[in-house]
């Protein structure tokens, strides 16, 4: 075991939005270099696979709905491991820094003095709008987005998703694919019931989904959604950019709504 | 020369966000399947020295100010790259589709018949931020994030920045570190003059710089920063959270500016 003979310390690493081989080199390199792993449930099943054997490999995963430890658990585990096996590498779906609490796991991981690096990963938020040809930003169409989770703390929206859907950004809503009907009734208020909207679930991997529709179908095509998976909204005419939407996918919408 | 024997093809690949090693694997496994690399002035010079001794490199940079190839002439190379050497890999800074306009390249490489594969990268935009230990969201101080060019095409500011300027949303804001001034006038009617803001350049690479200050300073903070260089301007109470923020950093930003 290589831990004995290492000074703890942790990295934060950005495992990337879903398939294996988007993860960054320094971020499989770092891996590589890890006496211990903490991964999550959004980290590929096929990335930590790839871990090397002689690494030691802990799930402190969240689930939708079953939290298996949570953020104070995790700290403590993380701070635990560096300090037991020497370099703790806290692999993390997309990016550590895009609601990632990575900056939570750092301010106590120095409260005992270990040092912390952050290898960024691909954010999910970018890259599962990329993966199904959709382009965030656009010349002519959008030339911002905005990325919001759909509810604060207490369970209300944000009331930053009231001014964002005042502007013409690109939406991108994490953490809203429950509460599709609505969000819609919100962004009516300020939009046209013709924008156009995706939902991208397993986004990059083989199993990726992909429903569309506009503000003015939201509330039904919600219901052809597997809530089980976490899922990522698109809202703006970018989405309209998808190669195949007005062929096949239109097509399916409307068959799965009418 | 393999190119003669394969059929013309197009990858989009980010390069990330900087240093050369945050490229992904998979976008490093297409780099070295090319037969021909066409490359932009934001990737990383040691990036391209990786890039193997037999495949053709050509420079189709942008750079502020003087552009050597504007966007129709790019994809008019891209498309005849495809043809004659076989899988063209367009190599961008960034992501793809994060204000890289990929989707330009792609509608003009499907006139020809030609197929496109997006490899997506690590974003800058969140990416240089993380450099800098800024997260761009933090459970109770930002729940979310906005991303904006400074301009439109008419040289005015997008009023998106208007609305964005009375949310909660870390603002990250592109293109605009010359224009800081009058957009420190603008934010400065919906937020304190007391929020903090940070300008990064060269980020993730050896010669990174930070330069950081509030709104109230924004105007003075601009005379000391570097306009060859592009650079991000983030905004809000994140960028207090960088952990040198109240020790060093202020000390050199109250140092430059008084």
């Amino acid at each position: 075991m290589k831990a004995i003979d290492r000074e703890a310390r942790i990295s934060l690493v950005g495992a990337g939005p879903g398939a294996e081989d988007l993860i960054t080199v320094r971020g499989l390199r770092t891996l590589q270099d890890a006496d211990v792993v903490l991964y999550d449930a959004l980290v590929s099943e096929k990335l930590v696979a790839e871990i090397p054997a002689g690494i030691k490999k802990i799930y402190v995963g969240k689930r939708c709905g079953q939290h298996s430890l949570n953020q104070q658990e995790i700290n403590t585990l993380l701070v635990e491991s560096a300090f037991t096996y020497g370099h703790a590498v806290r692999l993390k779906g997309g990016d550590p820094y895009v609601f990632g609490r990575a900056t939570e796991e750092i301010a106590y991981a120095n409260t005992f003095g270990i040092p912390v690096n952050v290898v960024p990963g691909v954010s999910s938020v970018t890259a599962v709008a990329a993966s199904q040809g959709i382009p965030i930003t656009k010349r002519g169409v959008s030339s911002s987005f905005w990325v919001v989770t759909a509810t604060t703390k207490d369970g209300s929206f944000s009331k930053d998703l009231s001014l964002a859907a005042q502007s013409s950004a690109t939406l991108i809503i994490l953490m809203g694919i429950r509460k599709m009907k609505a969000l819609s009734e919100v962004l009516l208020q300020h939009k046209g019931a013709g924008t156009p909207f995706a939902v991208l679930q397993n986004g990059t991997l083989e199993n990726e989904s992909c429903a569309m529709g506009t503000l003015g179908t939201m509330a039904e095509v919600s219901n052809t959604i597997d809530f089980t998976q976490p899922g990522i909204l698109i809202i703006g005419d970018v989405v309209a950019e998808h190669n195949f939407f007005f062929e096949d996918d239109i097509q399916r919408v409307l068959d799965s709504v009418l």
